[in-house]
């Protein structure tokens, strides 16, 4: 398996963080998305990822080369071909309540704070850099009010109980991304304990963005 | 079952799809997102549903109540508990193709494009209705450029071979809010094409905005 990333993506870094649960490695090949125009751009990598994102992970099946793309779409592939270390409770109900933590970062707080949408911000809407932040903790800010309650009648050490699931995965990339935008943590205490417990574990430290090759 | 929903709310639209697929009837209750401050942040709404969005599913397991949230988690949800007219492929590479399909509306177009981000531009952000236009247009063209090509590698009469999945189902309230801002959809003619053939069959069309009880 091969895996096209970027050390910062919070995509790419849920990825890791799965791999590494599950003992599975990949080659790492670096996607850097800002340089040269953004090389996801790039038509070798665009061919392969129709949306111009990392992560990709790519596979051999029957003798084939093929692509995966979008994050929870790999990791729900990696769960069902490799169920060592399970990603997701047993229980449809308790399933879907991990999935919905899940989707609560990755579909309603990730995709308004990504690099695209901050650029398109600044460059096409000419909003300045102060109301660019306020932007981001907005809806930061709204995501962890809910996961917050979530974690309140949910946890245990990890956000559903005492094992680590796709919601934690999705959950340490996005306070790492939380903190490095200087968002106050202190309303969310369940997040912080379950984020600091999280990292904790050689999976998720291994998965750090600071610890990648292509970190700078 | 019950529903909590609205008529215009694209996640609600994709659990009614779904649930018209399976032929599996909820008692329908709306939510108004905009009378009386938005009913969804009202308090028994927000107990129940601690995003303060619709969709939410009360079911009964085990003579009690429980809600599910978020439309993906729901629908994958209901495809699990009630298997018969599958939402998703067999093979896992082909359930990652139809789940990245559909993750790439939920995840990258859907969010930056509903209510609550197009009144903070409105609202915070001052922007004028050309520009926050231009905005919605600019993430719907992302979308849809990279999801016609996947269309064009995978579809049949659905987005993926011929049986409609997870990824008609985000397709479809995707394409009809499109229209609805006037997105010129000459460049997508596999997206027309499917969502077209989508909405020959009833349950597509029951699941329309304008067919429910509270369309206005």
């Amino acid at each position: 398996m091969k895996l096209y990333g970027y050390w910062r993506s919070s995509a790419a870094y849920r990825v890791r963080i799965a791999m590494n649960l599950k003992s599975l490695v990949a080659e790492q090949t670096s996607v850097h998305l800002v340089n040269d125009g953004g090389e996801q751009h790039h038509e070798a990598y665009a061919q392969m990822n129709a949306q111009e994102l990392v992560p990709s992970l790519m596979i051999e099946e029957n003798g084939e080369q093929r692509v995966l793309t979008q994050s929870l779409a790999i990791i729900e592939y990696l769960d069902e071909v490799y169920p060592e270390a399970s990603l997701l409770p047993s229980a449809p109900f308790d399933k879907s309540i991990v999935r919905a933590m899940a989707l609560m970062v990755a579909c309603e707080t990730h995709p308004l704070n990504n690099l695209k949408v901050l650029q398109y911000l600044a460059c096409e809407l000419d909003i300045a850099d102060e109301k660019k932040t306020a932007w981001y903790h907005h809806w930061v800010k709204e995501g962890f009010t809910a996961l917050e309650k979530q974690l309140a009648r949910h946890s245990g050490v990890f956000c559903f109980g005492d094992r680590p699931t796709l919601a934690d995965i999705c959950l340490v990339p996005q306070v790492y991304n939380a903190k490095r935008f200087k968002v106050d943590m202190s309303a969310y205490p369940n997040i912080e304990r379950v984020n600091a417990h999280c990292l904790t574990l050689q999976a998720f430290i291994d998965a750090v963005p600071e610890n990648q090759a292509d970190a700078v």
